[in-house]
Parts: C-alpha cells; sequence; structure tokens
C-alpha cells in the first residue's frame, strides 16, 4: 500500500507558504492505518527500547499503537500546563512559533531507553526537545521514528547524533 | 491486574477540589498498559463500529490502540484551529470551563457506526459533544468507552440513550 497516496496535502495552513501534509486521512481508513502502524513497527524493531515518548498531540496517535503493538509504556510530550504532576520544561523552536514542551520527573527512569515517535519530522525541533527532556531525566535516546519527513527542512541534521527512521519523504521545499 | 492501583490520584489539579486521575502512571508500565488495552479492545468488541472516535489529547492514547488492535480507523476530535481541513464545531461545558471540539466534515460518511473511546467519563460534556458531532456528519453513535469513570458527576444520566461502558469507577465525589 502506498500511505503518501492517502495522506492529503493542504496549502497554506496553518500559515501562507507552508503545506501541511493531513494524516487525519490516512487515520480514518482502517486498512491505511493498519499498514502505517504495522510498517512503524517494523521501523521500531530495528531500536532497542523500553518506553516510547511522543509529543502531544498527533504524536499520541502514531506513539501509542506502536507501544501497544511492542508491549511498552508510553509517555506524554505535552504543552504546557498539561500534566498534572512535578514536570520539566524544555523550549524549542517550532517550524511556525515557538512553544515548550514537558514530562514528568517521574516519566523515564535513569538508564531507561526511550525511543521518540511522531507523524512528522520537519526542523526537528519537537524531536530535539523531547530528547533533551530524556536525557535531562538520565534516560538515553534509543532515536526516533516518523511517519513522515519533510527532508528540505533538514530535522535530520539537527538530530544527526541519533539513529532516524521515516516512511515517508516528501522533497519539495515547504 | 488492578489498573486502578497503577492511577495515581492528584489533588488539586487543575484547580482547587478537584482530584484530578492521572493515567501517565499506568501509561508507562508496559504491563499496565498492555492490560488496560487489552481491557478496553475486550469491551470494545461488545459494540459494533465501524470507526473509533477519541477526543484530543489524552484520548488518542487510549483511542489509537484500540483502533489498531481491531482494526479500524481513527478520528481525532480536535481542539479549534487543529484541524487543516474544512470542519465542524460542537460547543460543550467542560467540567471546569467550557469549550469546543471539532472534526473534519469528511471525517465519517453517512452511515458509518462510530464507538466514542476517551480516558475518563466526568459529566460527559466532551463525549456528548463528539456524539452530536458524529450525528450531525450523518453518522451512528456506537456507544462510549471509557477507562475510567466519576459516577458521582452522573455522566451516564447525560449519555443514557447510548451503550456506555468503563472499565474503572471512582464513586468518591469530586
Amino acid at each position: 500500500m502506498d500511505l503518501k497516496s492517502k495522506i492529503r496535502v493542504i496549502n497554506d495552513f496553518p500559515k501562507p507558504g507552508i503545506s501541511f501534509k493531513d494524516i487525519t486521512t490516512l487515520l480514518k481508513d482502517p486498512e491505511g492505518y493498519q499498514e502505517m502502524v504495522n510498517e512503524l513497527v517494523e521501523a521500531a524493531k530495528e531500536f532497542e527500547f523500553d518506553l516510547v515518548a511522543s509529543p502531544e498531540a498527533r504524536g499520541f496517535i502514531v506513539g501509542a499503537p506502536v507501544a501497544y503493538a511492542m508491549k511498552k509504556g508510553i509517555i506524554p510530550v505535552s504543552k504546557p500546563g498539561k500534566l498534572p504532576a512535578p514536570a520539566i520544561t524544555q523550549p524549542y523552536g517550532l517550524e511556525y512559533g515557538a512553544n515548550e514542551v514537558q514530562v514528568h520527573i517521574d516519566a523515564i527512569k535513569p538508564g531507561q531507553k526511550v525511543l521518540i515517535v511522531d507523524d512528522l519530522l520537519a526542523t526537528g525541533g519537537t524531536a530535539m526537545a523531547a530528547a533533551k527532556l530524556t536525557e535531562s531525566l538520565g534516560g538515553i535516546v534509543a532515536g526516533f521514528l516518523f511517519v513522515s519527513e519533510l527532508s528540505a527542512l533538514n530535522g535530520r541534521e539537527l538530530l544527526k547524533d541519533y539513529k532516524v527512521s521515516t516512511l515517508i519523504n516528501y522533497d519539495d521545499v515547504e
């Protein structure tokens, strides 16, 4: 199955000049969603990890079934103010804007290996923030796994010290 | 396994008087997350449905693996401004505050049966909003499935025209 053909491209969202890769058309398709997760699970087998960490919110739809299928736990990498217990915060420069993400301070035990799973590798800012949070807690970043990648934005350069795997590449300039 | 024992209770979050049920301690536990999803899947087998719909954001971590395990698609019930394509909006009264949720207008085809899956049944406001969105698009609400329920808040009364299933009950008054 060609996963890319099931992803809708929407121009000028969330701002002019951005060509948004809308995976909701893939997610609602039972065969498409099944295939997407199965391919992620196959790719995840190339990493050694104890936990999945996924950024809020689309990352949850992608990372949660991978964690379940591989019998791992999952950690939400959340937007500020969402986590109820003591958390650590990491700022990052988003593709369009700037923001922060948080994880609970007890989310990761020292030495645990964490696979960071999200829908999209753009500039890599969110992914790198999740990695910094992992390492701040003494965890080990096992690597990164994404459904798709906008290679023109060079996120792999930012993540060059880590292993990165993606299913789909978009090589158009954003 | 006693799922309830793995859920952390945090008093006075997000505001004084609310006793927040923090499922992140369950989610990060590999055996706990596996058991939670397996129990949800068993419960989901009592419903006839084509799609899972889950409210942003914790609902995604709960609903996505259920959709995957049962070979269904998943629809995000999103906060305003997140969906890139034309969407319909439903306001609702949250337990603490007021808000809106949205789904894409092409998320559900007329006649499709939708199981609404979320982490918590409190007042039922978000769940009912998701049901209204489903029905606005000509979909059929197959029912509701939650990890836990605050029975003192009477969400089941609001959802009384539908089938509702939950794994865990908290009968303390919020």
